[in-house]
């Protein structure tokens, strides 16, 4: 599936004399999780700088002179995003700097508040004045507005006002503090090299930098980094399971979001993905010629299937990295290309061959039956689609930017009415309890395929989504 | 590998409203055959103008607003390359636009001229002034200084004076030429869609235009393609194999240049890597846990070395396809982080394994020694290497920029040595007959490995080689 | 003199369909007011958006679109500015737009706050955020944390609270109010055409749109304009004379900012500069061959000068328009040639000549010396300086920014020190009397001549200034 | 007037280890004779290189690092140029660069050649393919094909094939060569500092650089520049006076072109311009209240004309020098802002008052009726216009971009019919003979006055410039 955005990426280094170099190279492993602004805020332990600009992380740090554009700088925290619409995108690249009596600082968020709205008025009925459109923003006014003196404190005081989605990084001229919200949505992880402290979205970054996993952070704490000393802080009560407020990690960082090499929620992603495939080869078997994986999102499942079953597997469709996603197409032309400039079939693996083509999830449906369409037009004899997820039939409130309900097309059609739709010889979901028992835990969200959150949604934010 | 440097892509269309849209469609597909610069020659039937630009197809083309820039043109010519050192490469850009009493013509080359330098001097004795570094003028002026007044002839006078490699594509306001050398070392299609054609380097820029293949320009060949009508014409009689002056396809096309979707010299070359991997399977097996490739270049040699030997495949290396080549270094880093950029491998999947780890070739080395590295820095049991082609002892005189032989890594080493260097357990090359076995023909190139090349090369130029 | 860096220029227009390109025209014509940035915020009636940038101008709004880019845009302020220092400057072009629940507003400000410091730090106790290191912003949170829930109140209640130099342009969906501070130090003016009105800083914008100069924005007054009705009120008493607090237009708004063919404070430019000239031919009158100007800025008071004494004036010293701002000089290079870059004088009408040199003003003495330094190298005889303006002994809190009282030449040497410093024959300012005279009326601050303010300056920031 | 498109801007410097810095800082002040496009060839004795660009002088140039990036340039020369129509004009920039067996050179060329079709034709028939559309491409071709086995023998065989205006530099990498054309049409004179030599268009280039005028390179003369030695050598025999093929320097570089600072065929600018206007005022003198020159093109008239009548001179009209020429007005604007943009009148100075007006010329009349319509605007009583030059009537074939001589407002209108277009009191243009008494010489070329040109021009090329 290529539909969903793309959640933000963290990522944190302390008491390095590359602090900011390192922190660019975090960013480029994870540039997956927003490729539309990226951000770097630094400090020299007297002042705190950001570099920032619309684009991917190359774009805008490809130019740094590491050895002079920095001087001094051994802290770093930087940030990917996936812009919200709007024109005035330019001034919602975080990280946000903040001059204030209380000190500098710099924060970056990955999530979605859902008493933004509530809060937001608030504050502006006592003179807030907000610059941007970013949930964001509402932490900086509650921690400018906290009368606590102590900056920590003023910090937790801000998180217990929001209620939501976030895994947060906050930085002072001399600290990085690492937050994650009490249902644990975002992933976050902490990681050690040398006399240096990382936090991270995702460990793929610990690894290109070279640094020990250390685990996770927990839900509902907070991390304390301060040169090579890290100092834990529980600020929300362990949540209890099945209740209202439970755990809830987000399924889809497993599914579709994070790198299949990265450890996530402290899971192994590449593993969690091909057991999914395992599974669904129990759940759906095929007796087929061959495994196909859509490129590159299926191809872990796609392995676990072929394995599970002993089908051959072929890369029998090929991906165009080079795909430029601002490419225009004429108005006038009569084809529609763009989905066959990112992917190409190889004509002869497929001709004549009945084929199980594997996926990790399908939302508006549209593009999966362009991808069909091609496979159809190179001579396959048998087309099977098995989805390493089941169906999305709801909304995300906690920062997954599907599309409205209304759209989605499990939502709106039958299985057999999809079949349909697609073009298939036969189409399978994972079910969620295969789901979960690929993840070997339960502790997820899982909300946008039973319609069940872990944290209530009020009404008035549930009927905006479904008349956006 | 990823030490080569790589070939020109080639792309003309004809009779089509939409030629420039299409071109552009088709350069995408060939963009990996040059991201250094890009560009099209279009014709309205009186007069042909050339976009072009330093940089991938998407920065030069993105801006293009098909419906008004390229009015009525209804033929194009479409070039991507890869540049040569110096400084004004912008001046090196092609399709060459030339204004002429004998017409305007555009002209885009793929390959190496072995006899340029003495033509040039001859040239410009008679006083013609090149206006850049590129072989690719010297036809230019061999066709302005014609007798003939016909314009097939000049270009068939011209090709009979030089010796080495070229696809050419040469484009008059209302005919599309399209020349292969007599020995055939860069590959040349053609297609048909509609009442268009369509000649390329590779097939997948016919896939995407679905454009239907009609086979190989044929070594010595000319196509003359105006609106939809083909006709062939024979320049240099068929060469007789084993002499000098015989067949000679570049098999470094199927190794590495080309896109596994593609037909390349009339085979698949997905068929052909899987093959390797077999063969490879039967000349050196392993008795190990898993099969790892090198991504991407060793994917489908991986396949069929794990489907031979029945050991399961894990794709337990990711690449990073985000990653930018312009990205500069901080010279006072420690340490090297350029291949972790692009490639991160995954944990669980290696840890205390035996690996069979697959690529398709090694250059200098160097890279495949960081690449072992990280594989033993994350816990691998034993790595046994093996590599789907030969070792490389020779120079390419015909378009592929190895570094001097002298930096070549099988040039100075033995096995036992390379093995050593790189830090394996194993190390194995399929044989020259095991790769021609592959290939299921004999009339390649092989010369890089042999040392033994179709086509003469003057002491003069190999001397230079050998001392640059 | 040149030293001086610039105030800022503002624009507003009210119910056009052309309103932003007028604006655009307006700031053209207010450019010599601020090249550093440049911005226009535009409503729709609905909605309020900002198109603003670094640079001139041309370089920001040369590639509009006027025809498309702002649809149904009927009423818009613009702003050019002269940036402070600091790196973000990005953050600091103004119009600044808020979104906030009193409504979105528009702000732009020309001038300098004596009381910033002191009501940042208050507005931030209360919780404030500040995005930039702009006076202005302050304005916007005064606005913001009023009490009122009328707009028109709330920005008075905010303009009460300050204390120093604005003329200020605020605009809301469908209205645009313009401020000038009780002093009056910045000129604002307004005018109308057709059904539209305009208010901009000097009336050249006014007669580059072909709009009536219709008076003088009064000092302590505001001005509100909805479509074309433009209502008055008087928002502080009318101050006193020669009373701390009493009326205190700039001086150098007539001497050297405002263009010559501007009416500011109701007052011609041309005839006030032409006039000093005469004056100065009066109290310090020389036998010379020829009266030769300073380009642009001794042209007015050399005409006043010659015509006085029947001398005749040769436009004697050429000034070249291309000069680049940004030039830079190569570290190693022997020779200073920017004052040559930008002048040249003309040889033949020097060369053994008795001059009378006029110019508006010095400050720092050390570009006077040069431009004198080149007159004597081309041969004149003698060379008898002449300055429109009294000594500058003292710093402007005001919003012109003079380099620290320490740099100031006449505060540092007397007047036979300065003549022998810049190597002149003869040296003389106007008197102050002469200068007021000049401008035919008393309501000026003179106080960088003659240390004395309308306003008092707390001596905290007397001190900041001294030892900056 | 500003209808005239502007002549090309040369400049060459030897021997000096700043050679490219100054030849920057020359071209700063040859600015005005071409903004399209500028660029700069320098030469460290082993490579001649070139940096070039479209643009003015500091839009190519501002970024240089001259401490590093032209090392060990000790010889450069540079040019400006107004680029010719037609959509690839980047190639068209000068200096052009040659590599070629007979040497590496550079050219710069500023002239208009009236054999130009011709000699291209016969070249192409010998097989030169020419790269651009610029006449100064001849010159390299018939260079690369002399047999000429010197260099210089190889110039002066190709020059002696060209008819038409040339100011010529060529530099090898150790000389610099400036020819003139034997008609002497464009300027080119030398200078001298330190052990430095300069060649330039006008005087004001080596005011700038601190050189001493020598002289100009006469017409039909080569001098050559090889680190400080000066050689002359005379190409062509000295012309008759009188005759065709008689002297006729370009009368228009004296009335327009050139900057009042220069001097150009030997002659301050600045005098020859007030000359004019004295002589204006005998021939055509007026009763009334005030002369005001259009800015800046009649300025020097205006004095002279001021200083004969002893009629007070005002600078009644003010120029925008922030103008950017690639302003684009709204298709649906009512109103034509573009002049007014660029001059605004000072109200108090016209209204009511008897103005006389001067200016250098009027070319197609619609500029100057909407400068008349602007101060007619603002209340002038009467109008009446003087010009410094006589009614221009016929093309020029040597390097003015005159419209079509169907466009010229003198060649259409009787005086009376142009006095009326205009709306004036009265209009009086100055004599051809007081133009040249203003001269004090004979020898110019006057033909777009007369008709009669130094140089016979084929029909072939006069029908072409009537039908264009």
């Amino acid at each position: 599936m290529a539909e969903k955005k793309e959640a933000c990426g963290l990522i944190g280094i302390t008491n390095h004399r590359e602090a900011v170099y390192l922190t660019t190279l975090g960013l480029f492993s994870l540039q997956h999780r927003g490729e539309e602004a990226a951000g770097i805020a630094y400090s020299n332990g007297e002042r705190i700088n950001v570099k920032s600009g619309l684009g991917k992380v190359h774009d805008v740090f490809s130019n740094n002179d590491y050895d002079k554009d920095f001087p001094n700088s051994f802290q770093a925290i930087g940030h990917t995003r996936y812009s919200t619409t709007g024109k005035n995108n330019a001034k919602n690249i975080q990280p946000t700097l903040v001059d204030h009596l209380k000190g500098q600082f710099a924060l970056a968020h990955n999530g979605n508040l859902i008493n933004a709205k509530e809060l937001k008025m608030e504050l502006e009925k006592m003179g807030s004045v907000f610059q941007t459109s970013m949930d964001s923003e509402i932490f900086v006014h509650l921690i400018a507005k906290s009368k606590h003196l102590d900056f920590e404190e003023a910090i937790i005081e801000a998180v217990k006002r929001v209620r939501g989605s976030y895994s947060l990084l906050i930085m002072t001229k001399d600290t990085i503090y690492g937050i994650r919200d009490p249902q644990g949505f975002r992933p976050l992880c902490v990681g050690k090299f040398g006399d240096s402290l990382v936090v991270a979205s995702e460990s793929c970054a610990l690894d290109l930098i070279e640094a020990k996993y250390m685990g996770q952070v927990h839900a509902g704490e907070m991390v304390i980094l301060k040169n090579n000393v890290m100092e834990k802080r529980k600020i929300f009560p362990h949540p209890k399971p099945g209740q209202p407020g439970r755990l809830g990690r987000c399924i889809f960082e497993m599914i579709y979001f994070s790198r299949p090499d990265s450890l996530v929620f402290g899971k192994s992603i590449y593993s969690f993905r091909k057991a999914t495939g395992r599974i669904l080869a129990e759940e759906s078997p095929v007796d087929a010629d061959v495994v196909i994986p859509i490129p590159d999102s299926g191809n872990c499942a796609a392995l676990g299937y072929s394995e599970k079953l002993k089908i051959p597997l072929e890369l029998g469709i090929t991906k165009n990295h080079y795909f430029g996603r601002s490419f225009i197409q004429p108005e006038q032309s009569e084809r529609d290309f763009l989905v066959k400039l990112k992917l190409n079939p190889i004509k002869n693996l497929i001709l004549r061959k009945k084929i199980v083509l594997i996926d990790d999830s399908i939302v508006r449906g549209t593009t999966t039956k362009k991808k069909i369409k091609i496979l159809r037009s190179v001579g396959a004899k048998e087309i099977h689609l098995r989805i390493a997820s089941p169906p999305i039939k709801h909304p995300c409130y906690f920062g997954i930017d599907f599309p409205n309900p209304k759209e989605l097309i499990a939502n709106n059609k039958t299985l057999a009415e999809i079949k349909k739709f697609l073009g298939l010889d036969s189409l399978a979901y994972i079910s969620l309890a295969g789901l979960l028992k690929s993840a070997e835990e339960n502790n997820f969200c899982v909300g946008c395929f039973s319609g069940d959150y872990p944290l209530q949604v009020k009404e008035a934010v549930t009927k905006e989504v479904l008349q956006a």
